[in-house]
């Protein structure tokens, strides 16, 4: 499974071959047999582990507990909240047939699984005791999209969803930007991606939500991506499943719910906001493999080469560092530089005899930099030097993002920006409004940001006076 | 979602009714709205985590990696290798409707992954250097069964199948006994569940495999639960979806493959080999909780007891133990203690203000003992006792399968023991006389088990020479 190592196509000349010969040569994924769905990669699943382990770390420390609710859920329980039916009905799979017989009542694949946990909790909270429900479940879901994109759009994905009931508004509301916020921690801190964290539009949001925090991402293209959301269900769910309890003060009330969600195509965030046209580049606190030793030696310096190379990837290892020696004995170090390269690794180490005979390796980075350093201060150095990767990562990334926003006035500089990256602008609040901006341009609100100065203005499209108290972020989006 | 704490009915009434009572009373596990599905629970999913962790914790130390392969599998690729086909046609879910359309090509839902792998392998493995393939994915899997029971047969179940691929026989062979290892030591050691490891007949085996090596618990009823599996299956799948590979000597080979799974049906093991009349009997190992502690008093000792038991909570949980402290107001001790017993906490703590005004606390085990020991000794005592609880359990179960268990050699002993427990008895081999003893006495054999003497003698039932050079195991079975 050695990487075809073909040259990719630059990003300036195609961004979305570039993409897909990225993804499929750096083995972070594969195409699966079924139009739509893919193969997550051990090398694609790694980063997936990773970022896993952090929300998971999260969810816990804020009094989440895991479960497990059935992927088969009763069509009729999707058409009992109208908005969310209208939502998910068109990219249903629907299972008619099993156990070798045609179902009386065919089941649906979950797309989400608000509505089988609502049912549940129908039957599980009685009582304020039994409030709150603090519940997540890692899973796959499935939602039939017509236009698939490898890792942002499949006909099957992975994700979280977590799922809250609350005894208050206040509460189910506290909850969901709680969530958000956890979201945008591991985004920036973990991810390294910068972002616009905000509500989305009544247009945009969520099928079946009181409102939708979302967090939107510039990739290298200038387009959105929609990074993850959390939202606020109000009573919706409650009424549409029934969830009531018996409140302190005796009276019977229905439930507030939450939602929120953070998928696989996070993956693809990673590629799109760092990656260049040598391929990935990862954070170095996901990075599967932070450092990669190559070894270079001719046939009577091999085994002295190979024994330090060893020695070193032990002690690094022994770090807490994750470290691989890439010891192929087929491959040049010239075809191992391009592979890890494409792989996004940080940085390399190459160690040869003469750089061995002065007790040194040059560390190259994948942003460029190159540097001789003392093999007994790797230990000490490269921790620093992975800190201030990730810290490099991202304040390129915010200032890619930051040279690719404009706050605009008229209509036609908010075209000729907006096919370029994100345009901060005034909207009036119309949905009819958005829909043609949208026809248009193909340009969406991708939210109404929570940071931002409170202004008042006039509408970019119409004119009329602007809603929000602020600008909101308009871009194209994946 | 308190625990309703009814009286259980006792396992010598009725087996089946005690176990569907705990499972669902002590908060593992609660029916899906569909038919054969069920939910897991919080307190169910954390000890499912808990396995997993220790499971993927080997599999990774064994050179193992997660990947991710898609739940919809073409129809035709299951049909590709004859054994497989006709042993899960029968069970399939399928998706038939998807996108507002009729699929052209109805697809499965994944019963097992073996085609869908196979078939990304034939593109990925070219030469040796790509061997061995050394993968696992955790995920949920759909087998339609007539008959369900919580945890042990539902329509969807979560597992891990881990999938290898090797050059040679010797190397795949070998994989498939090291993962049969893995599995028996995480039984062994972490779920205190004694059992038989061996293979499988011929009509017992995995659908497609050379052969299968099961491990085999009893659990309190005298049933047999197929606890695991890791199968060798040879050359099958890699010809039915042509995965060859350019080896050393340049010959173009099929690679040998392995499957292996484990799933959450050990869950429903736990309850069998452990359970009593008052509920779950948890291994501390596992336990979510392994030492509740409950508070007594009055009102005029409340405030200073709460403030106590919170102190020594906190106390204990940095000493790394699993420890809950049970402050709930609205519950006597009585109420409580039981509720613990059933959920199957190894040790509950009970703090009055008499024993602390003695510095002291009674620690009464979920196996009976009861004694009062110093509050500092608690952090140095308690593990020693957990790990003390642990041993007891394992020893308790294998002593029960112990005198469950009896040499035979006649059909009618066999008859009347085979009701009780698990029966070690000569076969001829022969399959069609395996059918008749399963019609008689619905047992079937369970193993041909790695242990026991090398010995022959005549067939349980057709008094035709023995097979397999010893005694194999019978059981009825879940």
């Amino acid at each position: 499974m050695a990487p075809m190592a073909k040259g990719l196509t630059p990003q300036s000349q195609d961004f979305n071959t570039w993409y897909n010969e990225v993804v499929l040569q750096a083995d972070l994924v594969d195409y699966g047999p079924v139009r739509g769905t893919m193969v997550i990669k051990p090398y694609g699943f790694a980063l997936w582990e990773a970022l896993q382990a952090e929300l998971d770390r999260r969810f816990k420390a804020t009094g989440h507990q895991n479960a497990y609710f059935p992927i088969f859920i009763p069509l009729s329980f999707l058409q009992k909240e109208a908005e969310h039916i209208e939502g998910f009905a068109p990219e249903l799979a629907i299972v008619t047939q099993a156990g070798g017989d045609t179902l009386e009542e065919p089941v649906a694949v979950r797309p989400t699984s608000e509505t089988i946990i609502g049912h549940m909790w129908s039957s599980w909270i009685r009582s304020y005791r039994d409030l709150p429900q603090l519940l997540n479940q890692w899973n796959n879901v499935v939602r039939w999209e017509l236009r698939t994109k490898l890792l942002l759009r499949t006909t099957e994905f992975l994700w979280q969803e977590g799922h809250t009931a609350h005894a208050t508004q206040e509460e189910a509301e506290a909850e969901a930007h709680q969530m958000a916020a956890i979201y945008a921690e591991v985004l920036r801190e973990w991810c390294a991606i910068p972002g616009w964290q905000g509500l989305k539009t009544e247009s945009e949001k969520f099928a079946g939500a009181v409102y939708t925090i979302t967090y939107e991402a510039m990739m290298r293209d200038g387009k959105a991506l929609q990074s993850c959301t959390s939202h606020y269900l109000g009573e919706h769910f409650a009424r549409a499943f029934d969830i009531r309890f018996q409140d302190r003060d005796l009276q019977v009330k229905y439930v507030h719910t939450t939602s929120w969600g953070f998928s696989t195509r996070v993956l693809g965030a990673l590629v799109m906001t760092h990656g260049d046209d040598k391929g990935l580049i990862l954070p170095p606190r996901l990075a599967p493999i932070q450092v990669v030793i190559v070894p270079i030696y001719q046939a009577e310096t091999k085994d002295q080469v190979l024994q330090r190379a060893q020695a070193l990837n032990q002690e690094l290892r022994q770090c807490g560092l994750r470290v691989h020696l890439d010891d192929r004995d087929q491959y040049s170090p010239g075809y191992k530089f391009n592979e890890w390269e494409l792989k996004g690794v940080p940085f390399r180490l190459e160690l040869g005899p003469k750089d061995l005979a002065a007790n040194r390796g040059i560390l190259v980075s994948r942003l460029g930099t190159k540097e001789a350093l003392e093999l007994q201060v790797l230990p000490k150095e490269l921790p620093a030097r992975l800190e201030a990767f990730q810290q490099t990562l991202y304040e390129r990334a915010q200032q890619y993002a930051q040279a690719h926003t404009w706050p605009v006035e008229g209509f036609e500089e908010f075209k000729r920006h907006v096919e370029e990256g994100f345009v901060l602008a005034f909207h009036c609040g119309d949905p009819s409004c958005e829909a043609k901006i949208k026809e248009e341009t193909s340009a969406t609100i991708r939210c109404i940001p929570f940071e931002g100065v409170q202004e008042e203005g006039h509408c970019v499209y119409c004119g009329r006076p602007s809603a929000y108290g602020k600008r909101v972020v308009f871009g194209r989006s994946y």
